[in-house]
Parts: C-alpha cells; sequence; structure tokens
C-alpha cells in the first residue's frame, strides 16, 4: 500500500501572486472550480496575504466577498489561508481584539485551514491567531519561516517546530518562500521535526520553484515523512512560483508514494489557466527560467529585482552588488532575521542607504523598530551599537516582551473610524479598515461600481511589495548637504530626510 | 568523502536544438569556451545529432570545421558527440565502409566521446560504430532509448545493457529524449545496470526536463549510483530541454554526492548565454513550462505540434486526439520501437494516414521497410497482417538479418560523386555527401561564402525534424478518389498517391 502524499493547490492564490503580481478576476477561474473541488486536493490556498490588500486597492474588491464566494463554489474542499502572525494580511502588529476578531471572521466566512507564520519566526507572534483559530474549530497549520543563515541550522528549526506544535498547532509548515530549501536540508529538516514532534504531526512543505532544485526537495521531504505538498497547476507554474501539481503526482509513480489527485480533472483546471493566462500578459514582470545564483546570496528574488530597480533610479546602478554584500552585514547586525517580507525589505532598504549615505548614517524607523524588537525577537544576537544607533533615532528604548502587549485594544476605536468613513457597518469591512486605512477608506466609497475585472498594471509597488527608494516626487534638487527621499516600506510611504554625518 | 557525480554540458549542441530548433552562432559561444573548459565538466556535448544537417543547410557552415575549431579552443576536456548506430548523423542506414570512416575522421578531427544510440534498440545497429571507436582509441557510450511499452520493462532494458555492454562499450547511456523517465523507473533502471553490468560500469543519464519530474529523476539515478548526467546551463534549459546545470549542483549540496563543478564560472557563461539568446528569439516555437500530460500518451513533444499543425493544415483539427490514440495502435503493429527519431516520424505519418484515409489503406514506404525489418529489429512481435500489406506495398520480403548487411560498400561511389559536385576532396567532404546528398551538393558550391552567422527562421522542417504531411505544392484539386500528398520524414520529400481501398 502507498503512503498518500496530500496536497495543497495554490493556483488560486499564491501562484498568481508569485507570476502574475495581482489576482485573476473571479470570472476567469470560476470555469475550474468543480475540477478544483473535485480533484482531491487536501487544501486550496485561496486568501490572505498580499491578496487581501490587492482586492481592495486594485480590484475595488471586497476580500471577504471573494471568500463568501469561494466557499459556496467550492463546497467540498478545505479553503486555506496565509495568516502572518500578528500582523494577520497587512505587515505591522495588532493588538489581539484585532487579532481574534479578524480569525473569527475568516472562519466564519469559510476557511478551515490558516497558515500562520511570522518573519522572524518568534512564536510569541503566532500565539494569538493559533488561539483564536483553535477557538473557532479549525485547523491551525503554524509555519517556520525557512531562510538558512549561521543561526538558523536544522537544529534551530526543529527546536522551533516544538514550539511551534506547543502553542497548539495542528500541523507544521516549512515555508520556504525562496526556493533556498535544498533536497537534503528538506530531509533533514522533516525528519528532524518527525523525530522531535512525533511521526504523528503533521508536516507541510511550501517550497518555490525558483532555483530549480526544490522539485527534488519535495520528493526528500516525501521521503522524510512530509505529509503535505503545496504545488500550482503547471499553467501558472515555475519560475519564482511553485512546482507544478501534475508533475509531482507523475514523480511519486511506483515510488511507494502516491497523491489522491484525478489527473484528468488537473489537465482540464491546466488547459483553461493556459487559455486565460495571456490576458495578465502585462503583469509578467520576472525572468523566465531559474536562477540558481540565488544561493550564493539567498537575497529574494523579487527584493533583489526591486534593489536593481531603485539603484538604477539612482543613477547608482554599478554599487548592487555591493549594496546585496551589505544586505548580509544588515542582516547579521539584526540578529538575522529570515529575508522574508516585511524583515527582507526593512533590511534591503537599510542596506541601500548603508552603501549610499554610509554606514547607519541614516536608519529607516522600520530598521530602528526592528532593532529595538518592536517586531519581534529576532533568532540570533544583534549588535549591541547598532542597537544603541537605533535607540537615539527613534528615541525610545529596546523591548524584550512581546511587541503586541503594548498595544492597547483598538476594535471599538477602529469600528467607530470605519463606520465615520462609510464601512457598511459589518464588522469585516472594520477589519479591512484596520488592515489597510487608507486603502479601504477610498474603497467604502468607491465599492458600489463594479469590481475591475482585468486589472490594470500599475507603476506603484503592486502585490509583492518591494522598498521603493526614490527621489521626492517634487523633482526640485535639494542641496547637497541634504535630501529628501520617500521610502516606501510595504506601501507606506515616509519622508526620509538624509543629512551626512559630520 | 562525497562521490563525485559527473557533468556533460549540453549547451553546444543538444540544448541549441531542443530550445532554440538551431544552432548558435559560433561568434555567440566563443566568449564561454574558457569558463567552459575550465568548469570541471566530464564532457561537453558539442556534435552530431541534427547539428551536423543544420549545418552545411542553414548555417553554410562545414561541421567538420566547427569541429575543429571546438577541439582547438576547448583543449582540456572530453568533446562528445551523439551518433544514431548505423544512421550515423542522417536517418538511414550506412554501410560499414561508411560507418568506419566517419567515426574514424569524427575522432582524428576532435571527438572523445561517442554516445551511440539506435531508435529500435538493436545491438546489431551500433556494433560497427562501436568497434570504430574502439579501434580509434576513443570512448564508446552505448545509449539504452529509453521508451517505455508493455514490452519495454526495466527488465527488458537492463538485459539490453548487458547486451550494450558485451559489445565493448566503455560507459551505458539511459537516453530518454522526452522527459518521460520518472524518478523511481530512473532508480530502479540505474540499480539494475549497475547489478547486472557490475558496478564498476559507469552509467550516464541523459534525460529532458519536458515533463517537470526529471530533476528528480536525477537525483534517483544519483542514488542508484548513476556516475554522469547530463545538463545545460540555466539560460538555455528547462522547457523541452534539459534541467539545469548550476540547479544540479545546488541539489547536491549535503547529500553525500557533489560535482567537480566552478559554480563562479558556470554563473559566468550563464550570464553571457542569457545576453545573447535573445537574437534566437524567432526559433523559440515551443510553449514555455511544463507538459506532464505527455505521460498519458508517450508521445513526443515535437511530434505532437507537429502533428497539430499537420492536422490544421488539413482541416482536420478535430481529429488530432485519434491521431494520437492511432499512435498507439500504430506503434503496438510495428513491435513497440521507440518513440524516438526516425520511428516516431514514421509511425506519426503512418497514423495520420490511417485516421485520414483508413487503416494501412495507405502505407508509407518508411513504415512499410520498418514493419519489414529495414530498420533493424523492434523489441516487441509485429502484427502479422500489416507486416503482409507492407510487403505487398513494397513488393519485398520481411529480412532478418542486420539491414546494413544488405547493403554495399558504398565508400569509392559516393568518394567519386562527391569530387564531381565539387567537393574538396577530402574525406570529410565524402562524409558530408553520404549523409546528405542534396544539401551537400549545395554546399559544396556555396562554402566560400560567409557563414551565416545569423541564421533566418525557415518554414520547413528545420534541425528537430517531424513529418510534414501536406497537400501537394501545386495546390491544384485533386479528384476526390485519388489524391497526392508531399511526405516529409527527416527532411526527405516523397510523393505519396493515395487511392481509398475498395
Amino acid at each position: 500500500m502507498a503512503r498518500i502524499v496530500e496536497v495543497t493547490e495554490l493556483l488560486l492564490r499564491e501562484a498568481q501572486q508569485s507570476l502574475l503580481k495581482t489576482s485573476m478576476a473571479l470570472d476567469d477561474v470560476i470555469p475550474v472550480f468543480e475540477d478544483l473541488d473535485n480533484a482531491g486536493y487536501w487544501s486550496l490556498e485561496c486568501w490572505g496575504g498580499t491578496a487581501f490588500h490587492s482586492s481592495i486597492r486594485f480590484l475595488n474588491e471586497d476580500p471577504w466577498e471573494r471568500l463568501r464566494t469561494y466557499r459556496k463554489l467550492l463546497p467540498k474542499t478545505r479553503l486555506q489561508m496565509l495568516l502572518r502572525g500578528q500582523n494577520l494580511v497587512a505587515h505591522r502588529n495588532f493588538d489581539d481584539s484585532i487579532v481574534s476578531r479578524f480569525v473569527e471572521k475568516a472562519a466564519l466566512n469559510g476557511i478551515d485551514v490558516f497558515r500562520i507564520g511570522d518573519a522572524l519566526n518568534d512564536v510569541r507572534n503566532l500565539k494569538a491567531s493559533v488561539d483564536a483559530v483553535k477557538k473557532a474549530g479549525k485547523h491551525a497549520q503554524g509555519a517556520i519561516c525557512y531562510s538558512p543563515s549561521p543561526v538558523d541550522t536544522i537544529v534551530a528549526f526543529v527546536d522551533l517546530a516544538q514550539q511551534i506544535k506547543e502553542l497548539g498547532c495542528d500541523s507544521i509548515c516549512v515555508q520556504d518562500v525562496d526556493g533556498l530549501l535544498k533536497p537534503q536540508a528538506a530531509y533533514d529538516l522533516v525528519k528532524g521535526i518527525k523525530q522531535n514532534c512525533g511521526s504523528d504531526t503533521l508536516v507541510s512543505v511550501h517550497t518555490h520553484s525558483t532555483t530549480g532544485v526544490t522539485m527534488v526537495s519535495l520528493m526528500k521531504a516525501i521521503e522524510a515523512g512530509c505529509d503535505i505538498v503545496d504545488t500550482a497547476i503547471s499553467s501558472l507554474a515555475l519560475g519564482r512560483g511553485h512546482n507544478p501539481t501534475e508533475s509531482l503526482v507523475a514523480m511519486l509513480e511506483g515510488t511507494g508514494y502516491e497523491s489522491r489527485l484525478d489527473v484528468e480533472r488537473l489537465h482540464r483546471v491546466k488547459q483553461h489557466i493556459a487559455k486565460v493566462r495571456p490576458r495578465y500578459r502585462e503583469f509578467l514582470n520576472q525572468p523566465l527560467g531559474v536562477e540558481p545564483e540565488i544561493f550564493q546570496h539567498q537575497i529574494p528574488a523579487a527584493l533583489m529585482l526591486n534593489m536593481e530597480y531603485q539603484m538604477k533610479g539612482q543613477s547608482t546602478p554599478h554599487l548592487l552588488d555591493e549594496v546585496a554584500e551589505e544586505i548580509q552585514h544588515v542582516r547579521r547586525d539584526a540578529g538575522y532575521p529570515a529575508l522574508a517580507i516585511p524583515a527582507s525589505e526593512i533590511l534591503g532598504t537599510q542596506a541601500m542607504l548603508n552603501v549610499l549615505q554610509g554606514k547607519y548614517s541614516v536608519i529607516t524607523s522600520e530598521f530602528a523598530d526592528l532593532m529595538l524588537g518592536y517586531y519581534g525577537t529576532a533568532p540570533g544576537e544583534k549588535q549591541p551599537e547598532v542597537v544603541d544607533k537605533a535607540a537615539n533615532r527613534q528615541n525610545k528604548a529596546a523591548i524584550t516582551c512581546r511587541p503586541a502587549d503594548l498595544l492597547e485594544p483598538s476594535w471599538e476605536r477602529r469600528r467607530t473610524e470605519a463606520l465615520a468613513l462609510g464601512s457598511n457597518g459589518s464588522d469585516e469591512d472594520v477589519l479591512t479598515y484596520a488592515m489597510f486605512p487608507n486603502a479601504a477608506a477610498r474603497f467604502f466609497q468607491t465599492r458600489t461600481a463594479a469590481s475591475k475585472d482585468t486589472p490594470k498594471p500599475s507603476q506603484e509597488t503592486h502585490g509583492v511589495t518591494g522598498p521603493a527608494l526614490s527621489r521626492a516626487a517634487s523633482g526640485e534638487a535639494m542641496p547637497a548637504e541634504s535630501r529628501t527621499y520617500i521610502v516606501k516600506v510595504s506601501g507606506e510611504e515616509h519622508n526620509v530626510t538624509v543629512t551626512p554625518a559630520q
């Protein structure tokens, strides 16, 4: 008897984000729902992450409404979402009153499986959401953000898995957002988790095909006991996206493992998506093929591309290698946070400033907060001198408590604000407003208009965000001694005025 | 101590054929020669196969001269070629006087490793070339053409490997031209060969990335003891091409296996090829991504595409599925020859005729010859009724001897003919003429002109050939009872007049 390997299909959300940098129109995916719902998937990942923001900002579409549509049209299969721990679907910490309500409403609207991760791998940032998921009677999957470093060893990750399990999670996900998970590491990590947390601990592996090796990593993870793997239907796979679902099915043939998937249904899904994909051609702004050179610096492909773009904008493309090198130093100084959003963007922007302006002569407020523990605790030791500089910059001390413990309950305030801005009075609207106040305020005014079913590309940071460093929009020449930049982190703009250190 | 896995780089020949359907200009590849020659490859595959024909037909370039250039500029690394057994670099049998001279001259001009395969896996078709390679003191690698069927089991392939070894081959290649080699089959096959032929028997695995699973197959083959794998530099890899070299290096990290390759040199090669590749954009006429659906029918991707094109030309695109199905029947009737050139084309054309004209009411002369043993012996039993029809069609009997035994030594005759057509008097020119008489005759007249260093695409079957079935060029309407088609097999045209059976 072959052992069953379960599959989470990423077509409905992350595959779109990774390859198209937008969400596909509902009309383009509805025709495959019957096949998806009957193909035998363990779950369909379809909500959360950057898609929430895209919905209100670019599609003029209520993300909660889309979720209800998924639930109605996909009645048989588990629906899964990506939740960034205390950040929910945004990039800053929320207080627990928001976290618990967000999870409760997501569960009520249709989510069965919550994949919960934190870029700093600080389990305290997962706890409130895991508790809320358990309270709602749903599946809590705790994620390890996989980003190797001198302190992020297999042993450290296995220990982290144990902590995640102790939170009460129903499964553990090894989440590799850049295709950095090599085959042997995949094997060792899954094996370690199974040995340490118990062989009945469900383990899921999420990886990207970016580097060309992770299909092999899935095989090795399965050999080590991995229960669930993430893939995307082949016509929306590969590149910086994911490994192809149908290839996974074929890969297992004769191995003693097998999926439950119905190949004919998969093939119909593939064909339909291949047919509609050209509508999103203008969004495809990434190289095809593989980027194994990422192993040399471990910088996420999207961040590297963004850096390149920014450095060209600064007329300093020749400094790109220096910035890539500097990211390693800044990461070390910050105690090796994972190179995942938002830490990757924060480190990237700081590395650029270090190269362009001198080492830590300018510090962004986000980087300062990261150094001072306001995002959580990083896995390694921080460089004390840089912590001191950050404390001076922000005029506040480093913290060691869970960051959200400093936040006042904000539900009632946000509820009042949302109503004043034209929300429809639902709790879901309050949550939308809490996530993205500016975009939500605009959305509340425009929601009655039809949703834009063929989104137009935007010059703005869109979907997968990155730091956007550019001259002040005014275009005025600034005095040589002092320059003002607009630094965009996760879509939020900050004016940064730079004066060279004496 | 990690075990070394050796690598054959396909960039210089097969990767170009698979992805660009042409040969790159020498000037575009020479800049990477120093890195290629010092990167630590076991061999550089660079000659033979379809490239020979392309050279004289499309590039106005002497393939022997290109080989000498490779040898001169790549002094350190083994140069490897693909030789189709008794067919050499064409698609029909040659007598042994031609075979032995071709090998001798290829060795003298620079080839170190001869990969020798036959689409029917008839080892008698390998013998003359293997003997010639050994006589020249070079490395003879016998290839198993991997194309699973009810009679082509792992046991049968292992037995074939033993026969190949007994010919005196220095190594055995598992050659999978369509990405059909699944991981477990790769493991079982390599393990079987090692157990049966001795663990010191060098085994090489060649596969394509077409179906998205074969990177895993390479890993499993290596675990089973495979010594050499074929890959292509990542900027000319994937799709219907090959797995990326740099990803292979990364894949092995920490596994107990490692390559000798220098990652920095590989990265420079990648970057240069990525830079020049856009010059060949117009040649890229295949879908990107993966085609795991090939597992359902096992029809080579290139053949399927060609079929589709032909069926549209016949205004019968709706019959494509029927033709794909019919190929399976025709293959069975022919004793399961591998779906590799030339058998794949012969079966494809016959299947189209069967669907369009009625089952075997029209038989091409190539198909008849295949049925009658004139290409060699197929692995399975042939359908006797179809053999009888073929015998009637050709008015000759089936044979069981080695086909080349029926051929008169032709060296002297071809030498005289080549001289009369303007050859330069060299043995190499005679061989070029022997391979492709018409193209060579034209080439002898035009060779003094500069080589076309940026080849132009052609509507003709080009590089990777397939059957081209089209209405007679005259365009005249034929009487309904009788039609004439030009059937092109491997670039050679045949008039086929079709009269429905009574």
